[in-house]
């Protein structure tokens, strides 16, 4: 009999982990031991993402291995390069890499030929081709190119996307947005995918399920939202004016606060500091201060702290990336939290199936159509 | 902090429902308060369909406005043909479905032009038809008519994959198979669906992570594993001497015993009057017999009931059905189930974001590259 009752699943453990610490005491995250601190200052998204799904840091022969093997996995079969031709241009970001990946698990299904931490290195590397790709024929008609010499998946992404060399600041930035967002324990689209893998079903109707998931604005979604807000303004004192105005309303601000996190989110900061960079050096600093105007009111006000969507929103738009990529850039890096997660539930399974609370109507007597 | 634990979530309550019973007891199946056995004696799946998405039994005239609807819902956009002509032909056709259904997404977007509601009700007019044009298209290079004049969801899907007009019986049958599968509480797939609706993403998205969890063999795919297994044998007696070497060897048999059911799956019972039925019918009793005969070994050496899958195959093999459609079909009836738990959980949402138990590494110093 069901014994334990939790709205939205709160403070219930669904597994163990030993993937990444979320929170303990309120604060911090670490991946497999290693502080996002370290990790944002020190590392690469593409030694986190080895770290994360192979389960150690590289040493350099194995990075540059697996380096190379990213840049290999680039390209897209014509297949569904013909598929995203078909998906209108006005269409969500987060549903064409939805269907794009869902599309690559017909074309390359998981089984002898392709398993499941080579196809979780395939779609580290492919992802921004899909969006990319799709982006560019519907806003010119082009079919891009999908290699380049860049070696790291920000520098791949910016380059498909400008189409010329990224500005060095903003790749870094970018690879530190990627380890940033690259695994966060059991949040909701994490969690669907460990649901979706614990019918042993394959690995991507796992990451499909999850990018489905990683859509939602209680999710994913924020830091568009965030964008959204901050673009609203012109002065932080409109800003000011506004959220207050907005919170009189009892209008929802996305961007801060954390189920798990009740201090803050340790991504924040340093992600901040980026944002006050970039603005720095495009000479937009009007742009940080908005939103660090926000950040006051919303601290003084509600008692609630930026998460990592708040300042990610400056960062992007600093880096020129259009306001419905933001999404997408989340499931470039949680593709590497969603592989380990994969890979971990199958490696200890048990099919996840709660139960329920029953509140519908007693039994009752079928009513034949002529008497309804 | 979290304060429960539990393998598989099982036993712990992630929400309320008034949509379905099942196993009080271990026993019973409901939709909103009708017994199964009644539903499947006098009612219809398109009339199931309606009592779980609109909430009660249509009225002779919502049924015939809704039949209108299905039918009308049938045909596809060209858009989304020239995708599953894309699909290879040995793909798995839950992967079709699950392309498809996010294809569909970026064709007809959830917003003002389609509500959750009619999304709901298109994608039970417009399963069969996404699966059997990608299947004939494959089979043959025909590009198949998507409209029929037959009336149900059942007897459309079966003049599309045989081309002729349906044995009564078996569309009959099918109905009622359709039924039986339309609903199950917080099953795997349904609990997919409401996690991702719960981040207040797109219904399709919510859809699309169902399908990817039902297509796992520890759910929807055990009744493609059962007849797997009926078909190894030629007569009983060989499928009790297999099945016992089978026990022997540890290998799991799909199709028996269930997580919440303890006592018997009431559904069974049901689908087996029609395997004996159609078996009589098509003068096919050993193949009734076998799967008799495995069912007692299973009770006799296991202690385990036979779940709707096992005897389901039967049917469906009987009906022509290939193999690999089986788990399909249980997409073209959950879908309703689906789409009501999607509704229910918008209706009083709260993100589904459970904790997790740590057990990896404890924090530990960043190591350059060169010292790893």
């Amino acid at each position: 009999m069901a014994t334990n009752k939790s709205a939205g699943l709160q403070d219930i453990i669904a597994g163990e982990t030993a993937i990444s610490t979320v929170g303990k005491e309120g604060v911090g995250l670490t991946y497999r031991g290693y502080s996002i601190e370290d990790l944002a200052e020190k590392s690469t998204f593409e030694q986190v993402a080895f770290l994360l799904i192979d389960g150690h840091l590289p040493n350099a022969s194995e990075l540059e291995t697996y380096q190379e093997r990213l840049v290999r996995h680039r390209e897209l079969p014509l297949d569904l390069k013909t598929i995203l031709e078909q998906l209108p241009g006005n269409t969500h970001p987060m549903d064409v890499l939805r269907t794009g990946c869902s599309a690559l698990g017909n074309l390359e299904p998981e089984g002898a030929a392709h398993n499941a931490v080579s196809i979780a290195h395939r779609l580290v590397a492919c992802f921004g081709s899909i969006l990319l790709y799709w982006h560019r024929f519907c806003a010119s008609g082009e079919r891009i190119e999908l290699t380049s010499d860049e070696k790291t998946v920000a520098g791949h992404f910016l380059r498909l996307l400008h189409g010329g060399m990224p500005v060095p600041e903003h790749r870094r930035m970018l690879d530190v947005s990627l380890i940033l967002y690259a695994e966060h324990e059991f949040n909701a689209s994490t969690f669907t995918a460990r649901v979706i893998a614990s019918t042993l079903s394959d690995f991507y109707s796992a990451v499909t399920g999850a990018i489905g998931a990683l859509r939602g604005p209680l999710h994913g979604g924020a830091n568009e939202m965030a964008m959204e807000l901050i673009s609203r303004f012109k002065t932080s004192d409109d800003a000011e004016k506004g959220v207050l105005q907005m919170l009189a309303k009892k209008e929802k601000i996305m961007g801060f606060g954390h189920r798990i996190y009740k201090v803050a989110d340790p991504r924040s900061d340093i992600i901040k500091d980026w944002a006050r960079k970039l603005c720095e050096s495009a000479d937009r600093m009007e742009l940080f201060n908005i939103a660090e105007r926000i950040e006051q009111v919303i601290r003084r006000e509600k008692k609630l702290f930026p998460n990592l969507d708040f300042y990610s929103a400056v960062t992007y738009h600093l880096a020129g990336l259009p306001t419905p990529m933001f999404t997408p850039l989340f499931v470039f890096a949680r593709i590497a939290g969603w592989a380990a997660h994969i890979l971990e539930q199958r490696a200890d399974n048990r099919l996840i199936r709660p139960a329920a609370e029953y509140t519908g109507p007693a039994p009752r007597p079928y009513v034949p159509i002529a008497q309804r």
